[in-house]
């Protein structure tokens, strides 16, 4: 089976299929409103991405009828340009405001009359303290977000088939002493032109391309990227992080790879690596407990002796984030669904010798697990 | 006066001093403990900067003593990497965590015995959840922020020259049809580049380079940049838009320009604007209610008949990040102090005709502004 690529707009049919399922997840609530403030959120139910500043985005959505947008006065043409779907405005003068007329006073108005109101626990506590007792905390979007549309899946093949082929392109220029500037200059900018030929219309607040390498003196480290021209070497482990979002959508392959030869300490940790993402790969399947693979791998490593390496979970959700729930982590007790799309990515870290981690993103159907991302695994493979 | 430019890290003691300040402010509320989650707060306050996603970074201050920072185990070696001060490291094992092992769990042995705790207004709900009823709302760092250290200020300083600098290329290089991708490969890599060799331990997560234009199509939506590979025309307006967090610290500079000629309804518009800014500049002193220099401004607007084409305050504070507070705006009636540093930026946005801003980074001192960005201001020097 193959996911049919989509890089066009939400049609208005998936935006109000949205919106009914959220309206019939309140009716069971028992909620006659819901206030909606993580960008995300607010992106997936009406196709407009902000980003959080102190001029808040509200979205309300009642029980029944039509979604009121709460904006800043300043982003009103801003917004209407991007939105889809049947929406309402409310605008609020500037933050601060003048007494009466500020963004508090707006949502006020807009609330009344109801209760009980779902708020998302992500909600900063100045939102909550206007909503008041009447507040529930509950994150239905995110709840709903976990099963992925045909067209998002679409949408995430797209995105991952653009990542697959910058990926094999970096593999093919790997050597020792090519820079990251460099590969911004290339790969990087290959991906936004090739985003931006597809998509005219690009939104660059929904755009987050990464196309960062780690060489062995960080890669134990996923997250450091203190040196912003740093180099690959001769040996390795070399990690990639290759994590985008590309015009609303998100992607992720990552490879450990290697120049000339690898050094004789990386050979095991890379096998156990290997064992834990076939574990992954197998055992993902519609009615699986995500927690349990996440336990069963980090067993694995225990009896392996990389219990210490290991540092985060097997894999995490993708969709309108790159990062998101469901995850394949030790206490994310959910069951694995068709239509949920994870990465797989268990990963060992060591001081002094570097990373290890491959990751791809998946998508559980009836059938079995389909990779919509594509690239080279094995260590003979992957020393350049 | 001239502000000394900086763009090292900062001092042990310049970190000292700022919690010092903060446990000052806790003592006078009588708030044994603070709770901060805003990754501007938290970059000020350890020099570490994190972005907001599901792993939470919370950083507690105790009235006396060390501050705990909690982070996600994967980030440990990063978080090292780059805090100044003392401080101590609480772990959580990952997002989710097994039971009695996620973020929460540590945040509630963190607070134990503990009360009051100030929590910020834009903390989420579910941190909210654990600190419960111990919790009183207040943004005492956010506060402290606003006036700035003779070392923030050479940091402010030091970015607003590269800032200037690269608007003046700018505006050397303008031309119709020269477009944004262009603009972005030699001016947004020059001031990259410029600011990696200054400082070759750069943060990219306290990074973000604007070099950004909007044609006179959509110059008056402030926010608008659906087009990517927008290209300037010939007549105008057009509008820059530089705000820049470089390496922490913010800077902005913005201009509206012409090429060739300007059209007869875009100097009414453009003279109000400058007198607007003429006003900001007289009124802006220590001592001055911000929201009345809005105020003022707002009714020269509407007696000129421009009322519908304001869109936004006079100005917003500069920092750690380049849009906070205070604000220059209606509805804050904050003092100018010496310290505080502002954009200055009335604007006016007109469909169909454009936008009409100019910014400049100015500090308030004791003898009046320093404008700490330069650049042409005048109708003649800005058609090109």
């Amino acid at each position: 089976m193959k996911i049919k690529e989509i890089c066009t707009a939400p049609p208005v049919q998936e935006m109000r299929a949205r919106l009914d399922s959220l309206q019939a997840a309140m009716g069971e609530r028992g909620l006659t409103g819901y206030v909606s403030f993580a960008p995300a959120n607010i992106m997936w139910l009406t196709n407009f991405a902000n980003f959080v500043h102190e001029r808040p985005f509200i979205l309300f959505v009642p029980q029944s009828g039509t979604p009121v947008f709460l904006v800043p006065r300043l982003e009103l043409d801003h917004a209407t340009s991007r939105v889809i779907g049947e929406i309402e405005y409310a605008t609020y003068a500037e933050f601060p405001a003048p007494v009466g007329r500020g963004w508090d006073d707006r949502l006020e108005t807009m609330l009344e009359g109801h209760g009980p109101i779902g708020v998302e626990t992500t909600v900063p506590l100045m939102v909550q303290h206007v909503v008041g007792d009447r507040a529930v905390q509950v994150d239905l979007i995110d709840r709903l977000r976990e099963i992925k549309s045909d067209y998002e899946l679409g949408r995430i093949a797209y995105a991952c088939r653009l990542k697959s082929e910058a990926h094999a392109e970096l593999l093919r220029q790997a050597r020792p002493g090519l820079s990251q500037s460099e590969i911004n200059r290339t790969i990087g900018k290959s991906v936004f032109e090739q985003l931006a030929a597809d998509i005219p219309t690009i939104n660059p607040f929904a755009t987050t391309i990464m196309t960062l390498i780690q060489n062995p003196g960080v890669s134990h480290d996923p997250h450091n990227f203190s040196d912003l021209d740093m180099k690959m070497q001769a040996g390795g482990p070399h990690v990639t992080v290759f994590n985008s979002v590309l015009n609303g959508y998100g992607a992720e392959i990552e490879r450990t790879f290697f120049l000339g030869h690898v050094p004789e300490q990386a050979k095991a940790p890379f096998d156990a690596m290997m064992e834990a993402r076939r574990m992954a790969f197998e055992q993902l399947r519609s009615g699986a407990v995500l927690g349990e693979i996440d336990r069963r791998i980090n067993t694995r490593f225990r009896e392996r002796g990389f219990e210490e390496a290991r540092r985060h979970r097997a894999g995490h959700g993708m969709g309108v984030t790159a990062h998101e729930g469901p995850f394949i982590a030790d206490g994310d007790e959910g069951i694995a669904k068709p239509g949920m799309v994870f990465t797989i990515e268990p990963g060992l870290y060591i001081p002094g010798l570097g990373g290890f981690r491959h990751s791809d993103t998946v998508v559980v159907t009836d059938d079995g697990l389909i990779s919509l991302t594509h690239g080279p695994e094995h260590i003979d493979e992957l020393t350049l």
